[in-house]
């Protein structure tokens, strides 16, 4: 593979007896494919392992090793539930130790505040030894770098402002492109057309997506691609094709 | 273990470009969830990969061995990009035939429609060598059950309409019972508590998910074991200790 077609890749591994329980609707795997995507970095696999030092360790090293980039999210606060830095440190191999410069951001944020920095919090400067922080520029609370590891928040707004820091900073190749023609056409009915359509597309690959709504069917067809021209002309032969099969093509999607 | 004990488990492998892409929001996780609570079997890992028939087929393999059951959610449409049949049926080591039970559901439903049961059409009753139908008592398309495994639609009204069918249906434990208890507390304030009091009842596990709203801290602390009276027992002692530790407890969350 030539350095121009390298494509980069990345795994979610998401920390979450709260997501396995059903009581938690996940928003985080979208938001970093959204963010991966702008990055040129293909979100290639996600699981969701309970809270539990040795599942998500052995989740660890199985994902580090495949993918250029592993994302986790959840399980890093103050709380006994929150394990994902002791996790870490066992998949790497490495002990747990206290980080200066998030001791440092905790004794600050602390200082006016009731109760000072306690034990229990302070529990928020644990790091495997050898991590770096990763910079929040909307708010104190700092991920965690090890390697090829990116340790996020759960919740997903703190999430986002850890990747906000990130932005920009990890090798890539070119973002994702995806074009959308919506249509009122059981996708059976069209399922010759999108096959021929990505067969005579190389480096496109078309996804269908049915829907049902106002008693009638529905359908979107994306379109995706590395090279925006070539997704977008795609787009624009597919919506061609559709009007002439008598279908009312609604280019960006339904 | 003793049979009173046996813990039931469930993996869903989610096929999906779509949410790897970040075009469409998961809905199936937390869905499949409850289902598998009621029925007293817990989800304990998810996996999402692309459409890609060897990727599917060796997380069916992994997961099917490790866990009681497994889901599938995704790819069973008409359209090229639909292959889970396919990976289902390189995972088992059987060839891919036409169900004629799914067949015949086809052909009726096709009977009065524009085009009748185009080739296309027939796609959709595609299964591996072996499996059955699973009847879904909302709408006519049927799931595909072979051995442990469950292959259910990926738009989530129709994966729901296929679980109705399987409801009761499925060996399973005792349903995992939870309680919820809030306060508008930071959760590093009372880590200590939680951490005694989970130490304090086993056979119970409390999570703890902070949130950030009104510009104000708190957090809802879940109680969750397959004892229904221990719950709520540890819940209402979870409470008592909030109140007099002077924050303002809310049985059932905030």
């Amino acid at each position: 593979m030539s350095g121009e077609t390298r494509q980069w890749t990345a795994a979610l591994l998401v920390i979450g007896d709260e997501i396995l329980s059903g009581r938690t609707q996940d928003k985080n795997i979208a938001q970093l494919a959204h963010w991966l995507n702008e990055q040129g970095i293909r979100l290639s696999e996600v699981r969701v392992v309970p809270d539990n030092v040795e599942r998500i360790a052995e989740a660890v090293k199985a994902l580090r090793g495949i993918y250029d980039y592993l994302f986790t999210t959840g399980g890093i606060g103050p709380t006994h539930d929150d394990i994902t830095v002791d996790a870490m440190a066992e998949a790497f191999g490495v002990p747990v130790v206290i980080h200066p410069e998030a001791r440092k951001i905790l004794e600050d944020y602390y200082r006016d505040r009731a109760g000072g920095l306690t034990e229990a919090r302070l529990r928020m400067a644990r790091a495997p030894q050898g991590a770096e922080l990763i910079r929040n520029p909307y708010s104190g609370a700092p991920g965690i770098r090890l390697g090829n590891v990116f340790i996020l928040a759960g919740v997903p707004d703190i999430a986002a402002s850890m990747l906000a820091g990130l932005t920009g900073k990890l090798e890539g190749g070119r973002p994702m492109i995806s074009v959308t023609v919506g249509a009122r056409v059981a996708e059976s009915e069209v399922a010759d057309l999108l096959r021929e359509m990505e067969a005579a597309h190389p480096g496109v690959a078309i996804g269908s997506y049915p829907f049902f709504r106002d008693g009638r069917h529905g359908a979107n067809f994306v379109i995706r691609s590395e090279d925006g021209d070539l997704a977008r002309a795609t787009g624009e032969e597919l919506a061609a094709q559709l009007r002439e099969a008598g279908y009312d093509p609604v280019e960006g999607g339904i």
